[in-house]
């Protein structure tokens, strides 16, 4: 039996993965980081994230002005950090300072990497949509760094071993254990 | 020490939520089901969430017909089904039959929803956002459908009951166990 609801915080569409995302400050000179829960990726072609910010956010603006931002995936051993950095505000404090996260310049963007986090993804923002009380930023990824001990002999991401971290209505998870392969049915079904 | 690596398949953002999306063909009189990886809430106010289609997708050209969509989410249960899903197309088969997965009515939209699946979501598109080989459907909730077994006393998603299917570069994996809340930091950080 189901229950009808409307939506409204924390009932919408999870689990989603948390994130840092960074941000330059070029006017004070420095950078900003942000959790954000609403991330994901939405196109190969060109490869896309999209993520979901608050306007009234301090990196709202700052996103909005550079046109680029950095994605940088977190590990369980960050969360007390990933937590700091959304609910605090850069408005009035240095997060990379607080944190002591470090520094590390990007490749293609001006926008720094947090050095800590295993997967680190350089955008450049490709459209923004209005949406209400967020903004949709649309990045075009740039460029992907990868922690060796994360990578696979394929030279892909082993996401497993990056120990990322989940949002779930208010909670914080931790991912469990493979259950299966994509193309596991191979377009069967069980008899 | 990282390497930089051009995106492209299976190097993006992960994890992501495993979600069943249901659309409606009028022409035929039937709904289809696909399998998406990259969906997301974006939104509080509209409450929003985005989907990347494939253009080439039967799903994609319903979509942008009916102007409506409703994302279901799968249990672990449901794995097999998922898999089919997503590796068949609809213009083929009828997945609802195929999967024997149950049509129930939905309240806002014409779109059925997945019986079976413990959370629904009534979604009707408010942006089609051209994505290059994916459009990005921005759809408005209308309407939360939670199995009773999964709400809180508060009357919320308990999505660990729901057990849903995380997604991670080719692979399908179970959500692990709460490892914080939201604000555990208090805004403050550790010595």
């Amino acid at each position: 039996m189901k229950i009808q609801k409307q939506p409204g915080w924390p009932n919408f569409l999870f689990p989603s993965p948390v994130v840092l995302v960074t941000c330059l400050d070029e006017e004070k000179g420095g950078a900003n980081i942000i959790t954000l829960a609403w991330a994901s990726n939405f196109s190969l072609n060109p490869p896309t994230i999209g993520i979901g910010v608050n306007t009234g956010r301090y990196s709202y603006k700052l996103i909005e002005k550079t046109g680029e931002f950095v994605v940088n995936i977190p590990s369980k051993e960050h969360l007390h950090e990933s937590d700091f950095c959304g609910v605090t505000s850069g408005k009035k404090i240095n997060k990379f300072s607080a944190t002591k996260f470090t520094i590390e310049p990007a490749k293609k963007v001006k926008t720094p990497l947090i050095k800590e986090c295993p997967v680190n993804i350089e955008c450049k923002v490709s459209k923004i949509i209005d949406n209400g009380s967020h903004g949709i930023f649309i990045g075009e990824i740039l460029l992907m760094h990868i922690d060796e001990e994360i990578q696979t002999l394929q030279g892909t991401i082993d996401y497993s071993k990056a120990d990322p971290i989940l949002y779930l209505n208010g909670d914080y998870w931790s991912i469990g254990e493979e259950i299966g392969k994509h193309g596991l049915s191979k377009g069967k079904l069980r008899e």
